[in-house]
């Protein structure tokens, strides 16, 4: 059986990610891992870090410390860390376009990303709201975003809504894809043949029978009494609160959260550091860090790793398990 | 100088409230501790637990363990614990009513409740949306639900209001007032000088700039700028995810959150047996636990009295520093 490969995009190079690129690139792995990337920009970070990087060739198993196969993406300017230049923003998008179409075609196995400017991309000429939006329009497919950390993983049914357009948003057409592709995900990623999902109400204490919202009433609980209907295992309505209980959380797989602010608070309080965001629904496994470009941070040898290894990590076990269901 | 008085409600009378203030009737204290409620009801509950329940005249110092105050409410019907009986609503409201009244004409210095069944009293023919309303009504006074345990202390600018109808009830003027009143409570019932309060944001990533919804711009910024002005420690807005970081969560004394599920999971995830309810903005302290009625545990013996316990406490101790700053 060939190697897992998995492909590395370290995302805006005036951040973060090159150094935290590099510091991946020291531990011990079971797979290779080739970054698609500007290779200067990878050089001047280990010589931030003091780290030894041997660049190879894509083709050419990197197993030892400090190896990293590359697939070149020339940075048109120099990076200067912490100062980001929207002229970069091409190869920014070009690396993960790449990355992502070699997932695609079978060259590799999983993406695992760093984190991307987006302010500095839409100044570059580039209309873009997210690597997310990005893969998903890449692969023609639809998505839920996911974050995890080893407490809990919530997926959301709407991610970056105004809070006064969310209500509209949460319908039984949106919610039911949301709810599929969590679902196939878990058994497909995470390997929980019977996953048990929390839905979370739209509403404060899940609308309160219909006295505090009837969303759940009108929407949410129809789709969980149609999809139970079909063997998924799905609880709910539950009120956000009392979701989080750490009793009951323990019994849930995955929650799924309505909104935004809804899932995500308990997330990173619980475990912001090992936290990854994965995107379900693609034909490879993607995950990325949980954080942003720490501008401030780069090129200091201080960002904290933990979050690319554990995206790595969680990439890799997720690329090894889909060959097993196929094989 | 004279005892700390406390007054405690049961609540509702089939559910743990009674079992809980036995419970609390038997622990060492520095104060007076006087229930407003029916003698059968508790007497009943001590019998389950097979613990020791001795009813005092209200101005006769309770002090041994067991010992309690009655101010007697009787229950029209003998109440069955695990089922409510609306006959009984009457006593549970005025049981409420009459402590309230006691702490606003100062024979008590704070008010400790156990958990109310909405819908029991509304059954019972007597309009009810919550204790706190209910309290803020009969002392004339604008007030604010916090919940806190001892990792975070959570403000709401709105409780339970629909998600949908969230956005518009972020208005200036009720904001303002929400702040007030918190920073206020802190001084006086916390008793720290100068608070720090965190304020999150409405939207996801509290707006970005604009991109993801614009109150931040138009109302909760220009509103924190103008209360810098006067002193107030504000920080935000702050996105509601990282607010809740544990390392930025120990440099705030309280959080201000716009809405009810975007404060409530963390503080339930991150400890909710500890957990109380306090309104701010009461002439007088007012803590109350953090759970229901819990029918289904109630008469059993069973029931976790952490949060009456951690309210009682919170209570005195605030009603010690109230009479200590008006001294």
């Amino acid at each position: 059986m060939t190697a897992i490969r998995l492909a590395l995009v370290p995302g805006e190079p005036a951040g973060v990610g090159p150094e935290l690129c590099v510091r991946l690139a020291q531990r011990p792995r079971d797979h290779d891992l080739v970054a698609f990337a500007d290779a200067d920009t990878l050089r001047a970070a280990a010589d931030v870090l003091g780290l030894p990087l041997r660049l190879l060739p894509p083709d050419n198993p990197a197993t030892q410390p400090g190896d990293l196969g590359l697939v070149v993406i020339p940075n048109p300017v120099r990076a200067a860390f912490g100062t980001p230049d929207p002229r970069n923003a091409p190869a920014v998008i070009g690396a993960l376009r790449d990355a992502a179409a070699a997932c695609l075609d079978g060259r590799f196995d999983g993406l695992v990303t760093g984190p991307v400017h987006k302010a500095v991309i839409n100044e570059g000429g580039i209309p873009y709201s997210g690597t997310t939006e990005l893969l998903a329009e890449q692969a023609g497919r639809e998505v839920v975003m996911m974050l995890a950390n080893d407490v809990v993983r919530v997926a959301l049914a709407t991610t970056h809504l105004p809070l006064r357009a969310v209500a509209d948003a949460i319908t039984a057409p949106a919610l039911e894809r949301t709810l599929r592709i969590t679902h196939a995900a878990l058994r497909t990623d995470f390997g929980i043949a019977e996953p048990v999902i929390a839905v979370l109400g739209l509403n404060p204490h899940a609308g309160e029978g219909g006295h505090l919202g009837r969303e759940e009433i009108d929407v949410i609980e129809p789709l969980l009494v149609r999809l139970r209907g079909e063997g998924l295992r799905l609880i709910g309505p539950v009120p956000a609160d009392t979701a989080f209980l750490p009793a009951r959380l323990s019994g849930f797989d995955a929650v799924v959260a309505m909104y935004h602010d809804q899932g995500l608070p308990v997330l990173k309080y619980s475990g912001f550091e090992q936290a990854v965001n994965l995107t379900l629904g693609l034909p490879y496994p993607r995950v990325a860090v949980d954080h942003g470009t720490a501008l401030d941070l780069a090129g200091k040898g201080l960002a904290d790793p933990s979050s690319l290894f554990a995206a790595a990590d969680t990439c890799a076990r997720m690329a090894r398990l889909r060959r097993t269901l196929s094989a």
